[in-house]
């Protein structure tokens, strides 16, 4: 989120003093990648704000490829809400929902309750799905997870955490298993959940490789994806807050100023013990 | 809806006592059509019941392919409730949600708030359309309309309806136009207020042909869509009705005996009147 | 099909020197028609070369949104055979067999074996139909047709078109009819031999409206679709041009200089003795 | 492949003396999985026949579920070779082909060349890639795929095919990479050549667990999918075959009668000596 300073040379969709979303994922709008809507492939952009040049925790900010990964924002918005579609939400829907083809009255289990999980949770509700399971080792997000909307609640630390999907689905498991830990235990229980047909989709960012269990899955027909965030869905996002169809809002739970930001790390990193979610940097 | 007194030879799927959803299309589960999910054009059944044979108005009826065409209830369902998933609620959904492809953020216009109109109205609250505008000439429908989730109404009586729409929508006109009247002058107005882009998705039983407008709709990019209800997410809807997604009750407003029936068609008549929508006759 | 001079400011893709194909419809790649692949709707582009501003039969010619609407040719290719590929191709392609879901076995009829119609029985071959019947009133390109790949033909003279189809299809119409034409009465055929749960693909640029049976085809499961070329298969085809699946240069039946461009017009004009389909002019 | 002699109570589509495709997979038309296309998972079917009760090598067969498991053969048919379509046609066309998405101008690599690669690579056909690049151990099957419509052949002995495939797509890797092996050094291999946004389709029964290397994969935006084959295209592959658009006789390389089968199940075990592909036994 921030306010147009000043424009590149070739920038037309926008002008100083225009209000936008700053996506995570820079596209060039040009290339291979970009023209099939995979915009975390684009050949000179991607996901490179924060990662491969400076990110935006700053009081100025240089936006590649301007004009197709900026968004505008209508008068009157919720600017702090709006925040959470440039990442987390469009992560949470195309890596999760829209890869796990969340549909109406399908079951839906969400393997990590962290905010990641939880915007495939609330977004996923865009989908009228019948059942939706959160499963994590946390209490306290857990308890979060139905106030967000999930319909049953599973912690983990049990062990027999698939045998309570089963048991939540007719012995059959889920239509869709979301993976929002990153950790080859997560997605290994992702695979014992899964229904005949099922879809694992994967938003979680895995340091090492996990076992796929082909001697049992080869004949399930089921599928697996993976995917870093296109956000090729912002426009949609945008819409469904505009109309009151979600409350990104809901996601964040401190605010600090810029020069708060050791403190903000800080309260972050131990979520845990402070129930963090998103927070907020105001210049 | 109805409980099972006797079956026929063959029929493996239910038994004397089982209470079950008699959908208004047969679907035999083996010729082409129906292993194509056509079930609307089974070569031995289709829309047969009430329409080439005896319909469910009786004490007793006897289902042709009873297997595939009944759906077993769940103990503890309001059975009442479930009698609009036999034909409204997946008509509605099937050839005006589903065919009209309504997505998250969409716009959504429906042009008829009768209980057709209505029950698409309902399910396409399935997919969280950033608006779903609702247009008929009579307020009382409207009004009820908005009740059942619709965001705008329109009283086409005006003769203005399609300015009215294209200003709701910043001038583009809507993705997703259904058409819930089946005449020339309501499939003529979807075709004023699609954007490019967009599907007009038909429900209405048509008595006579309709102008399209091909000189200005050529290069516009839409699809229209005909369909007679398959009834194949006949279990998709059940599932949302169990889990509370959908309140099919809401579309009942009157409950009559068989031996009241006469009465029954007489306030059904006069809906403007009565403000009937759907009306229970129980034996 | 052109040459690089020299490129505006902001241009990256292309240098002097490039050979290049012209797309006919130019894309800002910007817009949020562009980023939903609707070229066609580009707010800035679309169908204006030749149309809105100067077209392409010069010697020089300025190409807007040259990023994203000029698509570089490899080096050693049939540059003339590629010229097809700025329109005909991508439009038989993309509003014919694509939005007409021509597959694997699938029987096809295309009425009207211009050129235009001729692209579409080319690019439908990409999906090995079953049957791909051409209907025409010309024998001649009729006799073209059997040539480019039609397994069966009829000349619709006769009056018994629809009747024919029926006969070749058991009586059930095909799954895909491409209208390729742009009058009432061939789009009135289509709705004439399309099967139960068929697609009406219109590529034909009417100029009038036409009738549309809804009195038969409202419980028809059929789908209507128009569309202005996009141009987003463009890519695609260049590869499969690279990779002889298909060879344009069938199309070209004559070769002018520029200096000749009377003549060529008057050839193509009288295209029912002369034979023409698609006429090269080279500078 | 076989003649009916008598037929079962209940059974409507057959009558005895008529000629018929027994697929490998038996589907009761009724169960949720049937009604949903999933065959393979049918809840009193599936991959029964030769697996859970008897197979069809032998003079006379039962076959469970008749009406929703044989498939009616046009007179005048090669019935030798329509054998091809009971399993092996339909297990690499739906596995391999379908669930790989396999596109016009997009490139394929087949990992494993035996008779199943060879049925998915006749099948990617329908399609028209612009390479099939067939990768093996054994010289003799890459001659065969180069005689069967492979653009490439890559022997992966010298352990350097997934350069040799990026050689040959640019560096990219392919858009689809369907494994026909089942064991996990080719499942490895195809994680190595897929292309962001393609897709991994599994054919291989595998008999053990696989590396997933998500921490590559997790940002590469593709697609694992498995399957057992529900057969549900069989009557699609029947229309290609009828029209000439394959011929599957070319998988046969044997003939035996049925007292030979010990000597055709020997040539068939030696398959890299005696160059066996299918072998078909005749009563």
């Amino acid at each position: 989120m921030g306010i147009i300073d000043s424009i590149g040379a070739g920038v037309t969709n926008f002008k100083p003093g225009d209000h936008v979303l700053i996506s995570c994922i820079s596209s060039c709008g040009k290339c291979e990648y970009c023209r099939r809507g995979l915009y975390s492939h684009c050949t000179t952009g991607g996901w490179i704000l924060g990662n491969e040049i400076d990110g935006t925790q700053a009081e100025y900010v240089r936006t590649p490829h301007a004009d197709t990964s900026l968004y505008p924002i209508p008068a009157n918005s919720d600017e702090e809400a709006l925040v959470m579609l440039s990442d987390i939400l469009p992560t949470g829907f195309e890596c999760g929902v829209l890869n796990g083809k969340v549909a109406p009255g399908s079951t839906v289990a969400i393997v990590g309750a962290g905010p990641i999980g939880l915007a495939a949770l609330l977004t996923a509700q865009f989908y009228s799905p019948a059942k939706l399971i959160m499963i994590d080792l946390d209490d306290k997000r857990l308890t979060a997870a139905k106030i967000f909307g999930a319909s049953q609640t599973i912690n983990s630390a049990s062990g027999t955490a698939a045998a309570e999907v089963k048991a939540l689905t007719d012995g059959k498991g889920v239509d869709t298993a979301i993976e929002a830990v990153g950790v080859p235990a997560t997605f290994v229980l992702c695979q014992d959940i899964i229904a005949p047909g099922g879809i694992i989709a994967n938003i979680g960012v895995h340091g090492s490789k996990a076992d796929l269990h082909l001697e049992k899955l080869w004949s399930h027909n089921i599928s697996i994806t993976t995917r870093l965030v296109d956000t090729v869905t912002t426009p949609m996002l945008l819409k469904t807050v505009q109309s009151n169809r979600i409350n990104p809002a809901q996601l964040i739970t401190h605010r600090f100023c810029l020069d708060q930001i050791i403190e903000a790390y800080d309260i972050f990193s131990r979520a845990a013990d402070t129930g963090a979610l998103k927070v907020i940097i105001a210049a």
